[in-house]
């Protein structure tokens, strides 16, 4: 398969390099066993998108291994076959146009809120930062057609979370760049986890959605550097 | 003992080399805690397995220290004793010809549904990926005999998963190769945790019969590079 | 931004190293997740507090990007926004004269027992030792004002515990020291998962007051180097 | 303080790196948090044991920073103050002739079952192998006393388990050598975390004691390397 020329392909080699580094996060964070988990990027500019391959080991990903599909999720350059959650990445992106990253993992605590079908729910200052409510659980959905893709968009058009957790299966998240979306996939499992444990010894009370409207506002508009 | 010689010997060098490696994975996923643990491998066009030495710990393990058995669990080549697991993995080479590879540990999620004697219930669409169905229960086994073989072979024959919980002592897990039998122990300890944390807080319901055989044939015939 | 220059200035070059330097247990221990999380120290001689930047990652952290604070939180020194937690350090600062250091995480274990507001209960020989008796539960409040400043001080003052655990947010905790207030904030975590799993499969009874002081006493005065 | 001279300096010298180096495990396996926990090792052909210091963190540890005390627990060499558990290990080495080593934490999982005063069930093949039965609860005990160490050696005596928990605080553990009081300390952690998480999803039985007999006699007999 050739390489990919000129501008485009300078863009699409600075995405390839992008995401490959961006999964050293899920590994990192401990997000994920063995080859599963993806991330993906749109390329600016192109109606292209780059994803991990498909079952290669987290230690084996480099700029060179990613693979190059269009919103499709027909494969336009790569030495690999993409990611098998290819077409739910693209239907995300061919739907959510301020889409520019989606992350998939089957982090373990929020994968376990998943196969139960139940929400995150916002009861602790984090969550209302990051999510601005609470995790929304989407439809159980088979691998192999829009399905996932569509459960997704459903799921999260007008809800703040940039995390859904598919029933079954695990967390998809988004954001307008693919780190934002590496973000929420971590921050994801983290309140996942603490509400986990707080909920095994007795009842959490969600915040006051007055509460939460205010501290989301803050996060998104104050936190870190300008 | 002398070393094992021409085209036999170099085979055998090459599946040591093997062996040792694959152990990494067993410590770097958290499977074995201190020197408990072992994969072994089928030597092919021999009646020969190579396995981990018995009680040497983790980072001690190399080529030269694992240990070359016929398929009685006799010692044939090596410095060391071998695995004091080694006749059930012999047993199982014995009597699944389809078998390359073994591996068992006490992963504590695992093992924690076989303390119960309870299998781990298909929920996830992770798990019909892999295992096809519930990661099933083998007999209590004393160490000792072909007991714990013969609960293997007997558990998982017919069977899609390649995991077996053996009751009250850790999972074994089989596979095509050693790297398949190690991939299935990762995913196995994976998967029970998730499915520990799940059910901490609530039921869990198994997944449709006819969606696991969709998933399963799918993740088996199309997932990775080919 | 110019920088400090004098005795002062060396001295704040000195503090912002070290808290810096601090930052590293935090990750070390598991006890923050992407940016989350900061210490900050008060500045020897004078009416300043160095702390974390916002929203930048622990491995980007060096002296040079620490911030400079007055007490009442406003910019002193720095090439960065200083941590969206600076006013609750600063109102620390402000009113509890013996406190040298403040540390602030999300750490999960501690955090589960904030989402509930329950107090860790003193119910082993390390909490009496460290923290002399339980952990206590401050109020929920906004980001934004002095309300969390006042929650840690109006629930410290005349309490031997250095940790809080503020209502569905987090453990704030103070030392002497900043390193001594990331001590607490570790063994905070610590004792907090231990006491989680202990009463996971039953009741966990507090110790003997009296035992307790006895306990306190000794570490504070005897355990270590003098 | 002067070193140590002659035949008894040459052994000290050796158990002291020893000692040091055995300090590792405790971290590899996460026993101990910040400056928790201590090895020691009683030194052959004399009256002293060598044991870490107090208070000193876990990288700073070196041969040379152990402290040398004798067997009542008195300061002989060394240029710190030895941990604030010597008494207790001191005394079990007066009691217990065939001890060697003497290992003291707070891992998480063994003394969350402490602080509920609960053994832990010999429900495990593992348990059965390294403990030859339960691992037995000893008295709540101050420290500053002979209390602990008159605990350690009443539980311990006549049971076949290297490992006690003493109530409301955690684990100590014994070895013929220090080497094999770490591995007691790391599998008694191992088989309290794996028969906690089982116990939280429904009953576990105990093994036959007849089982039990036969598994730890062949482990003792017959595992590792001879």
């Amino acid at each position: 398969m050739t390489a990919m020329t000129g501008r485009i392909g300078e863009t699409v080699d600075r995405v390839r390099a992008e995401v490959a580094a961006l999964h050293s996060h899920l590994t990192r964070w401990g997000l994920v066993t063995w080859t599963a988990g993806n991330v993906s990027a749109r390329v600016p500019g192109a109606d292209l998108l780059v994803i991990k391959p498909s079952g290669v080991a987290y230690d084996e990903l480099t700029a060179a291994t990613m693979v190059v599909c269009d919103l499709d999720g027909t494969l336009v350059a790569g030495d690999h076959a993409p990611s098998s959650d290819t077409a739910a990445h693209a239907y995300v992106y061919r739907h959510m146009d301020h889409v520019g990253g989606v992350v998939h993992t089957h982090s373990p605590y929020a994968t376990a809120w998943a196969a139960r079908g139940e929400p995150v729910p916002c009861a602790l200052t984090a969550m209302a930062d990051e999510f601005g409510g609470d995790i929304p659980v989407g439809p159980f959905a088979l691998i192999g057609s829009d399905a996932i893709g569509r459960g997704i968009v459903q799921t999260l058009s007008g809800h703040r979370s940039p995390a859904v957790l598919m029933r079954q299966h695990g967390p998809f998240t988004i954001g307008t760049t693919a780190k934002d979306a590496v973000k929420a996939a971590v921050m994801c499992e983290d309140v996942s986890r603490t509400l986990h444990l707080a909920t095994q010894l007795g009842p959490v009370a969600r915040l006051d959605p007055a509460d939460v409207d205010r501290l989301y506002e803050r996060y998104q508009n104050v936190y870190g550097q300008r």
